[in-house]
């Protein structure tokens, strides 16, 4: 393993039917990750794939019976009835500085994906909640997938910024030729919100014509 | 599109005649940005390249349509009866500390426009106002060319730095052997300042022999 | 000798059976190093390599002659009766903010004592103190390393981060699928703290086998 | 010129004897800059050569006349009676953080100047005054040339640090086995310290055998 480069380690070789790749990181309010978590709870999907990058902070996590491990991202496959799933989350983001290795991580994702047969993206993340109720905002690759996405119950995300992976990897996509929605869960983001989270995931589940049960 | 390094996207390939190269991009009081965009509306300049770059930062700008796209440079083709133009603009600049994108990020503009046919360099921008009345400076490669703009009506911006891309693309560009001047607006800079804007382009198209109605 | 990488100077060339390698490097308290420094002398160690660095601050250090050296990290071997040694400790680390230089340094640290024949790593630092009493902390690259030490004396230190070398190192090892540990000594961290710096150091002597007294 | 790394611009080619190198960049109390800058005019020192670098600050230099270049380093030859110098001085450093840069551009420096046939290196900087009396310090290489300009007046600086170029190129210098020194003038530092710079120049050109006058 050389550390001077992003390194994928491989656990398993899953066999998905092209299948769609959900991003979750860490970020405002954590919604990206917990509606990543959620997503991968409720598919029961297997670890099969973690990449380390010399761009992730420079610290070990230790468990609770004190064993370390570097951060990581962690890719999650989920052989479905209706939508095979890849479902990437992780512990950290590249330094907000380290402009570079966003966009290099973003790239190297996507490269990996692309070759499990992935060809539409779905980034999630938390956007600052302007309204008193909850929101899930999209912005798409095309108009014809915002227009999709409006009409199963997001928000058209109109004139903003999306900062980080969520953002980056959606737009890197774009210019690949694949096709990808953001989803973004409002948030006052002071702290992790399993709410907004949850709200991101349910959408995403309905839209794609699963049905999830409230008590999840 | 491999996005480790700097990436420009062909749409066309217009016939141009010695082009005069603009470049205005975000910075102090928007100068320069505002100029070249009047110019490239004035001459109906038409879109032929685009500029993606990993320093540029991490996020997607979305349209009041929810389209998302990458932040990039965009260079316009303007065939006119007395001077061809090459325009470029675009969203952002690399972060103010990362000195080597910004010398990689000019040297690679310089490169491209030169295999475009331009030998002449026109870099616009905006530049605290000390006195009253509003003012174009200049700087230039050469004495000569100092000297033919300050008798067309600018000042001679004297005794000082031009920061950013502004000063790096025309000092790279002598280091080269090209010819070609600055010119800088006086601003408060408080805001994005159409009228310093204005007056760059203005001057520019009269000292290139165009006439500018005032009321554009 | 090319500065544009790191750089390692060898001044002689021990042989030592199956070392194990402790690095003690400056942080929190600088109780790594000090449990470094002890260890070294106690052993009588002898340096053998010296390893230089573009990441390391830009200064020489001058004696108390006036003569200058650059920031290094130095390489001693100690031949001993139970194990053989392999002791690394530096001037300083890279800057906080350059986490891929962790990455890299902290890789051809274990590419270089692989090839000496290290295979077991423990590498060393300070935590803040919790608690009244003075304890060693640690960390581990597997439950049964971790459980053995635990039975030795040491706090088992869970749910934490461990940043820096001392955590980065033992993390990358465990992805080679060397193994090893991380002892931790408890401090208040305001000035170079001896005391935590002697427990850590004599922890890993008992736990080691080998008996320290007290008046060292 | 492609500016993605170091580019030395060749002017002339002199022949030299063996020539001292003599470096003074801008810095604390820009003492060495003065000092460099006093000797090439006491040498009647000519041009042959500039430096130019990605990790320079990304702005232009205006000059009176409003022609603009970048910011560089200048080397001088210097054809003497006693000892031929090539003298080194220049707009700037790479920034405060950028330690690798640092790193870099000592490292290209030495490069050059051995290829140029120098084998003695003198840096020169300000340190903060720290008694009544103005001082020149020194720190050597090895014990015996500390101890040489000591007895020709200089004070050991012993047991700090020399930071930025100033101390880099004399510790690289010395990792290739060359050999010199590093005079520091002492300074207070709050502007451009002309007497410290003078002292430092001073003392050179008397330890080599040269006669300076005071009314320089």
């Amino acid at each position: 393993m050389e550390m001077d480069k992003t390194y994928f380690r491989r656990i398993s070789s899953p066999v998905l039917e092209n299948p769609i790749f959900v991003q979750g990181l860490p970020g405002f309010g954590n919604v990206g990750k917990i509606a990543a978590y959620l997503l991968l709870k409720f598919c029961g999907a297997k670890p099969f794939a973690e990449l380390y990058s010399p761009s992730f902070p420079d610290y070990v996590s230790v468990s609770s019976k004190g064993i370390c491990r570097l951060p990581r991202y962690e890719f999650y496959a989920a052989p479905m009835e209706k939508n095979d799933f890849i479902i990437m989350t992780g512990d950290t983001q590249p330094s907000f500085d380290d402009v570079v290795s966003h966009y290099a991580l973003c790239s190297e994702t996507l490269d990996f994906i692309e070759k499990q047969g992935c060809s539409f993206i779905v980034t999630t993340g938390g956007v600052p909640i302007t309204e008193e109720k909850a929101q899930v905002y999209v912005a798409a690759t095309s108009p014809r997938l915002a227009l999709e996405f409006m009409e199963k119950g997001a928000v058209i995300y109109s004139k903003g910024r999306i900062v980080g992976a969520t953002g980056l990897t959606l737009g890197l996509a774009k210019e690949r030729g694949l096709e990808g929605i953001c989803l973004l869960g409002a948030t006052t983001g002071f702290k992790a919100d399993r709410g907004a989270g949850f709200s991101v995931f349910k959408f995403l589940m309905k839209a794609l014509g699963n049905e999830v049960k409230e008590g999840l």
